[in-house]
């Protein structure tokens, strides 16, 4: 046995609370190096009458990806504390890991073995359980209707008239989505992300000028307030942007600083190495990246952390939002996150809390600072996979199945599932404007664990190079959309909201896949029913048998509610080019 | 390559602030596996210019145990944001190993790598610096000395008159430590750690009565500051333990609901499964272990956390005291920790939180909780080694390996490090009542990482069993005291604090065991000067050679301050049985 290749420490990933008397105990091992695990546990204050051993329960294997596998086990703790150790089985050899290492017999002191000292009510993780049948749609709102034409910043461009650039305005506003909610409602999404609406210069608003009031080309707080009731009568939720890294460069403090330099009393709530402050490519402050007009905040100062959390707090007291997505917040102090969670959550306890983080989160997913992260890996893979064809059906499951094993099962659950937005390349560019592969991909994200989200236009076929390419004007003529990509879209959500399994109310499983086969299969079950979903990503017809004895058993095909039974053995299903199943059993 | 041994995550031991411009990043290898890493680092916004590939530095082994290799580098971002990748290398391969697997070629992609997305001077761990210099000293104040027997509990025994048992008090108090501050001063001890001193039930007093008092056995408020003072004057800090995670069967709220059972308005201080309460084996509350008279205390409840932190803030802001050393810390809830830290810190700055947790303690070590926790598993190798020889030289310097690799270095330099406690059997009686192997013993202890913590009457040789047998009266004639050892390790505690680099200056590398032997060594370097300890762990003398060039360089013998100047090449140290040798050069 490859010991070596074993890993597991009482926290994080490896040891959570998932209910108020359950924990998740999970072991990583070499691929096909271990045969069975059990865990031996039991109560630290017990263990000197042997009565430990009377625990002893087989641990489940999750998934596997190209290194190794992933074991599992939901353990109750009688009286909520837990010392335990694996018993790692293999044809040759059984033996026990520990907290203070290997051993071929079990040491008798309970203080060699690892411990969870404690599994407390709130220290399980909760993320608002709205998250998980949301479906969210991302609106970028400079592009998706202009329903006001009198607050139109100067020198706005006739919607659509030319291509998105850095610079240029074509007056998307609340109006515009207040007018389109109809459109909204018929999709089926049930909330809205919106990236930043607060005052600020550029047609993006990550550059931040106020913080407190909406941009005037986007309309009035009355506007606003009007949209968010009109959504949340509709049942739609809305999330902000909250861009806390940096300010922009016309946010008063910042040229308070400007003008007045060390004196200003403004001078602490950036990072300045010296005065005067100069821009350019390496400014002497610290920025956004290198970008001069967005200058970093400095949050460890009391001033400005209370100013942006009264940011936090204030568009929710006021007009009761349901979301924070939190720019760059990988950038930003935990402690300032911490702060952040308990003043927000004080106010709506279910709010949800996102943060852009693009790698792994954990340090801040330990349930003291996000709900989730944005799902780039997901995008990642997704993308490598079926949009571009550079990986292969095995190495797709095996990222998947690493990323997943990444993070808690219950993170997973309301993890913030994308396949682009406006920092990326439209999808359908990236399945080179192949609209089945586009389709493909949305059933395999809405069929999928997490909380997912439409990029607004993907579903009606917009294309776009990365940013400014990504942010096309939403085209409202139907002949310029793409009605049958929305139906698809449509039904999808549909399905997810009837089919509870789809939505994150299961454990999910890769199924294994064939040899040269571009066809990937997950299921998921809640221990009785089972959904499983097949992907066909080739341009040619795949055949994929169900690892399931299913002789006789009544399978429903959710795509069109067809009823058939297996008659032989094995049961395969056959898949069009870049076409899918989803059956249930 | 064995990849799948290697570990590493951007987080906890792995990755972490050491200066407002430094990072550590540390990396785990299989054991003779990979012969050189070199991290390949940039700031993720120079990505795209392909500038980071000019980064490239290599990593130093810092140690080794029976399993893995342990690497570290120090790296300075220069915009404090951080990509990287390790470049394995040994005579056959060169792998890239990033956050998305292992590569023969480096990724394009900045979003392949590891991130360390902002180095926040805040965020660099911080104990407080007289703690690395600090000598402890455990008094159980029962025990410790009878200094006025006007407030003698009913049925106080004469002085030493008896073993010690549960339930029997001896009448030590605070006027007897004052009565013996120049015993302390003359031993060279600079801080005392007390078990409980508040109104309490038993002998130990971690049954609290109640939290805002003093034990009247051991004197009134008044005495205890002139204790405080008197210590502060003369150099001495005073750290008391807060018994947080369970109260005494006699607190007055728990009293309260046993008469009022749910209509108390302390229900909810407690954690109770059905009234009225039932106590015995296994009570119908939550305690601590399975004992009845140790109700835990409800720490989720507001009013319970708020009591419990002025009790922390109450101390430290009445009578000036220096530490909380947190019992059964395990056990209470992680946001209880964090307010807790939060609260006490306001008040004083460098006051020091020490939490009791015997087990791998990284989730309360990440900044936001604890300043160290009580170093178990260094009492556990030490008693192993030193005292009972059941383990091999190398296994010594295995375990206590991966133990400081279990967390980052700035927390190995405050960690509390103890061979003794009033939990434990007597280091003297572990060691057979070897006076030698004790004096070996304290000679490792006062000269290694961390904050050093002698029990009383450990100094002067008292022995005895697990409790109650550890907890003897303290013996004040000199004729009852074992002076040569207490001149031994008056003579370490000098020597410590003289020459820096044995206290926490310098960086702790183990050197190389010989096969068979049961020497071992480690040394200790801030880059220029490098002090060596080398322990004769054996019955029988024993040769070391040191593994460093040091013909002609002039050596200093610090026990004696004898200086020469190795003639061969190798130069080799003679201990004779139990001795041990400090070098510098």
């Amino acid at each position: 046995m490859d010991v070596s290749a074993v890993y597991h420490r009482p926290t994080d990933s490896f040891a959570y609370p998932v209910r108020e008397d359950a924990l998740h105990i999970r072991i990583r091992t070499k691929k096909n190096n271990v045969e069975k695990i059990d865990l031996l546990y039991g109560d630290p204050f017990e263990w000197i009458d042997d009565k430990w051993a009377t625990y002893e329960a087989s641990l489940s294997k999750t998934g596997s990806d190209a290194l190794f596998d992933y074991w599992q086990i939901e353990v109750k703790p009688p009286a909520k504390r837990l010392r335990y150790g694996f018993f790692l089985k293999n044809e040759d050899e059984q033996i026990l890991y520990t907290e203070k290492g290997f051993f071929t017999e079990p040491p008798e002191d309970s203080g060699y073995y690892f411990c969870f000292p404690y599994l407390h009510e709130t220290e399980v993780f909760r993320a608002p359980e709205w998250v998980k049948d949301t479906v969210w749609y991302q609106i970028f709102p400079e592009r998706f209707a202009n329903g006001d034409e009198s607050i139109n910043p100067d020198n706005t461009k006739d919607w659509a008239s030319e291509q998105p650039s850095a610079s240029n305005f074509f007056g998307g506003d609340f109006q515009g989505i207040i007018d389109h909610l109809d459109y909204l409602k018929e999709l089926g999404i049930t909330g809205i992300y919106f990236t930043p609406i607060f005052k600020a210069y550029s047609n993006h608003k990550y550059d931040t000028i106020n913080y407190f009031e909406i941009d005037p080309q986007f309309g009035d707080k009355e506007t606003f307030k009007k949209l968010v009731d009109k959504c949340h009568e509709n049942g739609i939720r809305i999330m902000l942007d909250a861009v806390f890294n940096h300010s922009g460069y016309h946010f008063e403090p910042f040229q308070d600083v400007l003008t007045n330099r060390a004196a200003s009393k403004y001078a602490n709530w950036f990072h300045i190495s010296e005065f005067p402050l100069k821009g350019g490519d390496r400014p002497n402050y610290a920025t956004f990246g290198f970008v001069e007009s967005m200058p970093k905040l400095n949050t460890y100062d009391p001033d400005v952390k209370e100013y942006l959390l009264e940011v936090g707090r204030y568009w929710i007291r006021e007009f009761d939002i349901d979301g924070w997505r939190l720019d760059v917040a990988n950038e930003i102090d935990h402690q300032f996150w911490r702060d952040f969670r308990r003043e927000v959550k004080a106010i709506k306890p279910d709010v949800y809390i996102l943060g852009e983080v693009w790698h792994d989160s954990m340090p801040w997913l330990r349930g003291d600072q996000f709900d989730a992260v944005m799902n780039y890996p997901f995008l990642t893979n997704v993308v490598e996979f079926f949009a571009k064809e550079n990986i292969s059906a095995a190495e797709f499951t095996d990222n998947m199945t690493t990323v997943t094993q990444l993070y808690p099962a219950t993170i997973n659950e309301t993890v913030f599932n994308l396949v682009g937005s406006h920092d990326t390349k439209r999808i359908l560019t990236e399945c080179g404007e192949d609209v089945q592969k586009a389709k493909l991909i949305y059933a395999f994200m809405l069929t999928f664990t997490g909380t997912p989200c439409i990029y607004y236009g993907d579903e009606i076929g917009l294309t776009g190079d990365t940013d400014p390419g990504c942010r096309k004007c939403m085209p409202w003529a139907e002949e310029e959309q793409n009605r049958e990509l929305f139906t698809h879209i449509q039904a999808l959500i549909k399905l997810r909201a009837t089919e509870k399994l789809l939505a994150n109310k299961g454990q999910l499983t890769f199924l294994p896949v064939n040899e040269d086969s571009q066809v990937i299969a997950f299921s998921k079950t809640d221990g009785q029913k089972v959904v499983v979903v097949i992907c066909n990503n080739s341009a040619e017809q795949q055949k994929y048998t169900l690892p399931f004895p299913l002789k006789s058993r009544k399978i429903t095909d959710l795509k069109n509610g067809s009823e058939f039974a297996a008659e032989a053995d094995d049961l395969f299903v056959s898949l069009a080019r870049y076409d899918y199943a989803i059956l249930t059993f």
